[in-house]
């Protein structure tokens, strides 16, 4: 397969695509919307959720597992959650299959064998979770629960892109049950920092924190708050979400606890999750033409090391150097492969390592042995320099953080460079098709407003950012007055 | 809830489920079948997974993931394989939910939204991986392939129990290719030894390592090799498999690669996995009529500490105390809880993490400071003694490991105890039903005399041990001649 990718400039939907392919993260399945998460893919999202799951953990909070299913009595029961969910569900009717008479070594579903009540397979557990909260709630004692959920989810996409939307996916969802609503808050932006966090410090993406207009809330939540990314296409890309469910869930499914008055009320609830989309994000914020650019903290591999040599003798001395800076490399904690794959040329391997984006490259030559150096290429600004082996490992790891650093601002510039304002309906919509990015503007907060300019620009509200000024203006639609500006773009 | 718990001589069965459920590992959930494990019984598996996983990695293996659902097209191609699963699959079948026009707030399956072709909930996954796995294959430089998936499966099992057989449950599956045969060969053998060093070494619970006779092969296998493990109502639990698969797959899903030589041939496979069975193999293997006994390696906690004191005053010396001595066990990596939650009493504490195994508690009280000393206690054998807080922390990191080897020796004498030889018919049933355990005694090697035995006895043929002597025989139910004895007993 050619390693070459289409340009952004050519065709950023096209590159994605590719890239996503090509740099082995994922591949299309035989089922329709569903991924293959390759083993390149898999240790990436092994660390992003190592270390998400790290500071769950430090956050007071404790994994659990809930069934895959949902029985359609209980998804219905929180009416707004279950209209929102209903049109893209994965239904199980049936349980067993049988021979096909008609066709010997085929299978037929067993109509014997029906269910008497389907089960939803989870877009989200708000409802299997509720259901299972109140047999373990009773009193304000068995408060708060802090609860987390890494496992799968199906939700029926029609048009789906390996991460950015796939009928099935990867999350982790948290549960949350409180005594007073001010926790509960509390809680929903306390793991909305985490991962603002999360995304900004180790996948080296900046974030706008914000709440949702109402017409973007989850179903079922009375505030969504959520983190928003801008990728190199100019658009916008929702990275997290947690939610303050007020008591919906808990009146849906009557879950009430007495006070310390002995007092029955009903539970306060949030939920929040981060998916396998974060890599769609991770992807399309920093990669370029030549393929991924890793941030080093959850990059699967971080340093990779190319012999260059001739012939059995020059290997054996390559290779001995090279078994000398991996150890010391490890010793500091950095994952390093030393590619000595004698199928492909170093020049091969370059592009292939430059292709899955492995933050610093090392070519190790019999010549460059003898002057005591190595040729070290950053893949960020794949700048190449000749460094010496003698405290290699600690300039490495100094490296490491410098590039990280390094995309993190980079993304930063990009996207401070495409926040702009917007005071007229003509700017906006000139901005938006021109330069795309961020456009802070007034609006006059009703949802039929909303409506008309998604409709008439597909630019929807992204969030109201939680550190907005306040700012008398007007409504670039409607020339009402307006208090403060909101955050619009084209999203994924 | 009471914590008193049925004994095990009263009733076996009985004082595991319960146990299950008051020890807090997991609950049944409202979907016919299936669980919910509780954190406390998430973070055992945590363990035991994060274990699992890097003896993998250590042995050349990768995590990937591939999708939920398998079309049943493919579901139905190695014949074997469907054949064996048919009976217990959950389908989905629709992809919508609507509206239901006759009742209000309720929705129905959308009979517009029926699938094309009906999705099988993977209830293994050789199918959808062996038909991804051709689009990665060409060449022997492919080979070999080393994937392991961590993933949720689906067997609609009529009759569950937590952990042991439920709907769903969450494993390991590693799918691998290679090829030649004996590369595979070697591959499943060494998978089988990585399952019996986990099991011995971190759960504590002695197996036998076997071949598996045709008749419990695993469907679609050409030889399955298990690990046998044994409960202390003398039934037998199989603990984990590894597959031979042979060509199987690679025929049914025409995987070749070029050799060598250019010359096209099918692709080698194995297939092997461990669960959430685990959980049960452990809990019946340790536990006593108090409650769990965790082997101190996978305990999610390791080390309990009560405080034992009077008022606020007291309570600060003790605080001040225990600070201290958490810091120098948790230097050490131990896994410590300091449970000064005032609205319990010490002794309903002491009884609450008897009831979840953890293996030493230590009371800390205003007297046992003045003396320097702790009082401590073992779970396993329920040993009290006084120790000095000096050194207080190395000491009790030789006692988890003096623990791990008790309750593995214990397990390992109960099993000895538990295996007998038996030459004769009568022998045999009178052994199964006086003593159960496991029956070493000849077999003629026939499908008919083993499905004879087991229609007679309920009791089968766990495994031929891989360590076995040849020896001469003849069948304890046909009389034909046989050249080794095999394993029986009943079995979970």
């Amino acid at each position: 397969m050619s390693k070459e990718l289409t340009s952004r400039a050519e065709d950023y939907s096209q590159w994605y695509n590719e890239l996503v392919v090509k740099a082995a993260l994922a591949d299309h399945s035989a089922v329709r919307g569903c991924m293959v998460i390759k083993p390149y893919g898999y240790a990436l999202w092994e660390n992003m959720r190592d270390q998400l799951d790290k500071m769950f953990k430090e956050t007071g909070h404790v994994n659990a597992y809930f069934p895959l299913f949902v029985p359609k009595s209980l998804f219905e029961a929180e009416e707004k959650n279950a209209e929102g969910f209903a049109k893209e569900c994965a239904v199980v009717t049936h349980y067993r299959l049988i021979a096909d008479p008609e066709n010997k070594g085929k299978l037929i579903v067993d109509p014997a064998a029906k269910l008497e009540e389907e089960l939803i397979i989870r877009p989200t557990s708000e409802a299997i979770i509720w259901n299972t909260y109140k047999g373990w709630i009773q009193s304000y004692r068995d408060l708060p629960l802090l609860i987390n959920q890494w496992a799968n989810v199906v939700r029926w996409e029609m048009r789906t892109r390996l991460f950015l939307r796939t009928a099935e996916f990867l999350w982790q969802e948290g549960h949350t049950a409180h005594a007073t609503k001010e926790e509960a808050v509390e809680e929903t932006v306390k793991m909305l920092n985490v991962y603002a966090s999360f995304v900004e410090e180790y996948m080296a993406v900046p974030v706008i924190k914000g709440v949702k207009t109402a017409s973007e809330r989850f179903a079922g939540a009375e505030d969504t708050y959520c983190i928003e990314a801008l990728m190199q296409d100019g658009k916008a890309l929702q990275a997290g979400t947690s939610h303050f469910l007020g008591q919906n869930f808990a009146k849906a499914f009557d879950v009430k606890f007495s006070d310390k008055n002995n007092k029955l009320e009903y539970v306060w609830a949030t939920s929040w999750g981060v998916s396998t989309r974060l890599i769609g994000a991770l992807i399309m914020a920093h990669s370029d033409d030549q393929g991924l650019v890793m941030p080093p903290k959850i990059a699967p591999l971080q340093v990779v090391i190319v012999p260059i040599y001739k012939g059995e003798e020059g290997k054996a001395i390559v290779d001995a150097k090279a078994k000398i800076i991996i150890e010391e490399l490890k010793a500091l904690g950095i994952r390093v492969k030393y590619d000595d794959n004698d199928n492909a040329r170093p020049g091969w391997k370059f592009a292939e390592y430059e292709l899955k984006g492995v933050p610093v490259r090392i070519a190790l030559g019999q010549r460059d042995i003898d002057n005591n150096v190595v040729e070290l290429a950053r893949r960020d600004t794949k700048e190449k320099k000749s460094v010496s082996i003698d405290g290699l490992a600690v300039y490495v790891k100094a490296l490491l953080e410098e590039i990280q650093q390094y995309i993190f601002n980079k993304a930063l510039d990009f996207r401070t460079e495409n926040t702009r304002k917007a005071d007229t309906w003509d700017d906006f919509v000139k901005l938006l098709d021109e330069k795309a990015g961020f456009i802070s503007a007034h609006w006059d907060g009703t949802p039929e407003t909303e409506e008309k300019i998604k409709e008439q620009t597909k630019a929807t509200i992204r969030c109201i950012p939680l550190d907005n000024e306040m700012e008398d203006g007007v409504c670039i639609l409607s020339g009402k007055p307006s208090k403060q500006r909101v955050l619009f773009a084209r999203a994924y």
